[in-house]
């Protein structure tokens, strides 16, 4: 039976709502929410196109989770707690096997959080996934790119570059043989069904003064927040956490892996000293995951990277670009 | 010079924020927006492909002017009132061109109003756009396409069929010469300047059962009204407003495009009778445009459309349809 782009919003996407601030989900011109009084309204879109963000081979349960996930990433830099979702999906035809594993796909990244898809549009045209995530952070709290101060401490939660190492193996350009079936499955995890550190931003929204999702390399996006908050920083290039995985690989691969590498979407942050005991034992009592302090925030603009022995790194500034 | 993402997001997108209401717009991983108290949130997605919504020789000023105007026409449906956009924009390359035309025709369209764009992402891929749009609507009031109930009337604002006329008139469907430069150039408008009924649609929502905006055509709009309200209706075919270009083209042609010719991004409303006369008081008062009953709801399920003459009118159901 062919659908129209009716019957597939009706079978795959349209879903007996639980939350009870939606008076109007999918269906209409508009969804209708009814936003909490005394929060703020943090609002994000992604886009995912193929050959770039998904290759032809991509499972479609991937291309769901990732898409979900990558909004999510967004939301936790900024210590929001979602609520609704909306997606602009463009398929170049009606695939129910393919609707049906990236439906999957993508109600499984939603489904650990109270976040509900509450509309979205299909259109026909080349493969392409917009999401938009709506999520609310209390009144007074503003976690920014822009407010890193002298002195503060620079963390990130996770490991780093195991995403970017996803990608080498499968280009073939690190040897895949280095790994065992187990730990190429782990990185494939990282690269495809990355967790968002939605709790976490929470927790750190009250107390970092800057934060940012390291979508495009830890050089890359740290440099936005060193930008948009008039410092420099020095990086310890020892003291960022690798996985296993990346600890197996050659030393100059492995380094710039780790400092552009793409996709982690792990948080990185910047706290004043003095925060870093209560944050940690918040983080701790909550089960979550650990944090490194990896550098500082200096007054001197630019960004430096120091080895064990305390000699500059020379490094490449090559995060993701799109163009 | 060639830019990146970020040079032409700071170059064509970001401008000197007016309203109070946003706490972080363009620049950071979410918007961060403060929703006024006693009203609701509305949010709309819609994706532009080359193709489908545009062409290849459409001028990318119109292109910006109706991303904006197609999310503007959903809010107008509820009866909102537009307060932020977000803009995901795919691109196959940076064309400084197209981009400062783009970006003319974006602005143009959001001008008018209280409407500003809080964020968004470029992406590298096959040109296409996605506009959010937010929204509020004051608490208590839902204008859905499920409130029509029997013996309301039908209303639509403006004329229909005049997209669709543009459209067959480019495609060589319909020869040209009938029409002067001047009614040309104002079918050209329509089709690709639709003026959302924003004034209109706040307006109409104090008053309505239901409403829709029609941009897959009247007939295949104003069967979700009667599907999601669970009722039937007649429409009065001599009633429905008409141009004076599609007044000029042959019979059959011209019901077809009346009925069954999208993209107008009218309002197509229903009313309880003895509201009629103060809601046509206020637009006039308010100096908007006309508004047209053109048929009534009916409990008998299905819907009918008469001649003049009362007989049936055999009509076929070929909205627009992606698929």
């Amino acid at each position: 039976m062919t659908l129209d782009e009716f019957d597939v919003i009706r079978t795959y996407f349209k879903k007996k709502l639980k939350r009870n601030d939606i008076l109007r989900g999918i269906g209409d011109d508009c969804a209708l929410l009814s936003p909490p009084a005394n929060k703020n309204l943090l609002v994000s879109t992604d886009t995912l196109n193929l050959g770039s963000h998904f290759f032809a081979d991509t499972p479609p349960f991937d291309i769901g989770y990732k898409s979900v996930a990558v909004s999510l990433s967004d939301l936790a830099a900024m210590g929001g707690e979602p609520a609704w979702l909306l997606l602009s999906l463009t398929l170049p035809k009606i695939d129910n096997a393919w609707l049906e594993e990236f439906s999957k796909g993508l109600f499984s990244a939603m489904c650990p959080l109270n976040l509900e898809l509450v509309g979205g549009n299909i259109t026909k045209g080349p493969l392409a996934i917009t999401t938009q995530i709506l999520g609310f952070i209390p009144e007074g709290i503003i976690l920014s790119r822009s407010g890193a101060r002298e002195n503060d401490l620079i963390f990130v939660t996770g490991t780093l570059g195991d995403a970017a190492l996803a990608l080498a193996i499968f280009n073939k350009e690190i040897d895949e043989r280095l790994f065992s079936v187990e730990e190429i499955q782990q990185l494939k995890t990282r690269l495809f069904r990355p967790l968002p550190r939605i709790m976490e931003g929470q927790i750190i929204s009250e107390v970092a003064t800057s934060a940012i999702d390291l979508s495009d390399g830890l050089i890359a996006d740290l440099q936005h927040i060193l930008e948009q908050s008039r410092m420099g920083a020095t990086l310890y290039l020892k003291n960022i956490p690798l996985s296993p995985q990346l600890k197996k690989i050659e030393r100059t691969c492995q380094q710039n892996l780790v400092l552009n590498g793409g996709d982690d979407y792990e948080l990185c942050f910047t706290l004043p000293p003095k925060q870093v005991p209560a944050l940690m034992k918040k983080l701790v009592q909550q089960n979550l995951g650990e944090i490194r302090c990896i550098g500082k925030i200096e007054s001197t603009l630019g960004l430096r990277i120091t080895q064990a022995n305390g000699l500059l790194v020379d490094f490449e500034h090559k995060g993701y670009k799109h163009f």
